[in-house]
C-alpha cells in the first residue's frame, strides 16, 4: 500500500478553519505522481512520450475535516486497470487527528495525438508495471 | 434553471492546456453561492447566523475540457433536500465550443456549533426557500 | 481607466477569514486578460502566435482585506511599455467596504520560440494599440 | 540558512508549461511556517493565542521558470524584525535545473483583536526567537 503524507498548508484553509474542498483532488493528484514515480513511471516521462492521462471521474466523501498543520497520510491503490481505463483509489487519514478524513476515487484513460488510446499499446512497459500493482486474483 | 457564467482563467489551465480538473468544485461553489443569492439565502448571512454548509460529497464527471477564455455555463438545479441534507446537481456547458464539458453533484450537511444541525430548524426561512426549489411531486 | 470588477469567492478565502493573498496575482491577471480583450489583443490569439508574456515582476501593497463576497473592482493601467518590456499597475478598490485593498504592479516581457522578443517585430498590431494606452506625453 | 525543499506540483502548471507565478506565494508561506516551526514558533500557536500575521507586501522577481517536477530549494532568511514589522527574503533555486529562479521578499505586521500589536508584547518569547534570527551587527 503505497501512502503519500504532508501537512495541510495555511494557504489550503478556507473561512471554515478548515482544507478547502478543492484541494482534496490536488492531493490525489500529488499523491498519484508521487506513486506513478516510485513504480518507475514518471509522469512527466509519459507527458514527453506524448501520452496524457486525463482524469475523467472523480468521486471524494469528505468525513472530518483537515485543518492547517495537521499531518495527513494519503494511502492509495490501483482499483481497476484494464490499460484504457485506470481507476485509483484514495483514503486520507489525518494522523495529527488520529481520524479517517476522507475517501475518494478518480478514474483516467490515456490520450495520445488527441485521441484515447491503450496504455499497453503507448507505452508498454508502463502498462506492465500498473498490471503488477493489480490486486491478486482481480481479472483484467 | 439557474445558470452561472464564466470565462475560463489562464491561472486556472495546466500545462496539459486545458483548465485543470481541481477547478470544477470551484466553479460549483461559486455558482452554489450566486444561486443562493438568487433565492434570497445569502451565505454569508448564513455563516453570520452560525450556520456553515460543509461539502461532504462530490462527483464530478469529466467529459470535454474547457480551455483558456471559454465561456461556460454551470447549470444548477437542487437535486434533493431533506432539511438536513442538500443535494444539487450541475451541468457545465461550453458555451464557446458548445459541447458538454462536465456533470457534477455536490451533498451538503448544516452544522452549527460543530454539531449537525437541521436548516428547517436553524434558519426556517432559508429552509423554505429551498423546499421551494425541489422540482413538482418530489416528496420531502 | 480600464476596471475589471467580481466578487472574492469563498473558495479564495483561508483561515484568517480574508481573502488569501496569493488571490491577488489571479485577479491581476484576470484583470490583465479582459483588458486586452477590450484593447482588441487578445491573449489566447498572441499565444496561439507563439508569442507569450510571462510575468518578470510583481509586487503587490496590501492595504485592507477583501472578504467573501466583497466586490472589488481592480483598475487598471499601463504604467511603462517598451515594445519589449510592459509594466501594469493596478488598484484594488473594495466596493463593498468603500476602502482601498490593496496597489500592485506587474511587468511582462514578450518571449517566441524561447527566446525574449520584441513585441513591435513580433505582433505589430498589438504593439501599436499598447503604446496608445500609454500616459499622454510619456515617451517610449 | 534556512531551506524549505519540494517538487513542484503538476496542479501547478499553467498552459505556457512553467509553474504559475501565482503558486510563488504560497511556497513562501509555506517556507515561512516550515522555518518558523523550527525556530519553535508555531504558526498555529500563535493563532490559537489570537495573534495573526498577515501579509502587507509581497515582491518576486522571477527569473527562470520553474517546471512539473522540478525540485525547489527555497532559502529564507529574516531580513528585518522590529518587533512590529517583520520583513522575510527568499531565493528560489531550482535543483533539478542547477539555476536561480526567483528572489522575493515578504513584509509582515502582527494584529491581535483587529488591531496592530507590538509581537514583543503579544508574544515575548516568539519575538526573542525572531530577533535571535536577525544578521549579527544589525540594529533593531
Amino acid at each position: 500500500m503505497f501512502v503519500y503524507s504532508r501537512k495541510a498548508h495555511y494557504h489550503e484553509t478556507d473561512q471554515m478553519g478548515v482544507v478547502h474542498h478543492a484541494n482534496y483532488p490536488k492531493w490525489m493528484e500529488e499523491a498519484r505522481v508521487a506513486f506513478l514515480d516510485e513504480l518507475g513511471v514518471s509522469y512527466g516521462a509519459m507527458e514527453a512520450a506524448g501520452v496524457f492521462s486525463p482524469v475523467v471521474r472523480l468521486s471524494i466523501d469528505y468525513k472530518r475535516p483537515a485543518r492547517f498543520d495537521d499531518l495527513v497520510a494519503v494511502q492509495l491503490a490501483i482499483a481497476k486497470y484494464t490499460g484504457v481505463r485506470l481507476e485509483v483509489s484514495y483514503t486520507f487519514y489525518n494522523k495529527t487527528r488520529n481520524e479517517l478524513c476522507a475517501t475518494a476515487i478518480s478514474a483516467h484513460c490515456f490520450m495520445k495525438d488527441g485521441r484515447v488510446v491503450s496504455l499497453q499499446r503507448a507505452l508498454p512497459e508502463a502498462h506492465e508495471r500498473l498490471l503488477g500493482c493489480l490486486p491478486e486474483g482481480s481479472a483484467l
